[in-house]
């Protein structure tokens, strides 16, 4: 089974937190054929924390997880502190296979979608 | 002439700061037909900020600004104080129309980027 866990920061506004977990719902039913489990995590500030977040896509028989930074930055929490975590866990459970994926600001597709954003109306 | 400014929050981190003056010089070859201005700014933090860039854009003869809030979380940042910047600039520069275009993490495209990076390999 193949897991993806959506990682953001955290914050203390529920709302921003509840966001990304819309978001990772979302993401689950339009990638349902790649993967099986599809779940969000947080850094700090916010349950989930990543390792519970891994602990929870072991636990449902996850033989596999991608960890996907929802940041846009490579700012410390990129290249540290989720690389930090994420090679922990690896150590934790070594008959799963742990990947961590680019964040989400290195995106090749981020410049399209600039774009589509730029020539769109707010409706907030 | 029309303009595109790219506005993000503004790092204590130089480089974080870069890499969005960086996505901004891309944007602006990629969409040179749309628009004849692309520059960043920042909410606070980092030069240059908000009104200044609004500023500039008027100085080089942009008609129009579309601002872009490369922000993922509709925080408070994206629903109160940037726009109640941009609404001082709209009474400040009343010949020019100012338009606040949605945040990053309201668009459309968002699922299809997100499940572009979980199947992209990690360079960093």
């Amino acid at each position: 089974m193949k897991a993806l866990l959506l990682v953001a920061h955290g914050s203390r506004r529920k709302q921003s937190n509840d966001e990304v977990i819309l978001l990772a719902e979302k993401l689950k039913n339009e990638c349902s054929r790649q993967y099986n489990i599809v779940n969000a995590a947080f850094l700090e500030l916010s349950e989930t924390l990543i390792p519970d977040g891994i602990k929870q896509c072991v636990t449902d028989g996850a033989s596999s997880i991608v960890v996907l930074p929802y940041f846009l930055n490579s700012g410390r929490h990129v290249v540290e502190d989720i690389p930090n975590i994420i090679n922990d866990c690896i150590v934790q459970y070594p008959n799963v296979e742990i990947r961590l994926a680019p964040h989400l600001g290195a995106s090749s597709l981020m410049i399209d979608l600039l774009i589509s954003s730029a020539e769109t109306e707010n409706t907030v």
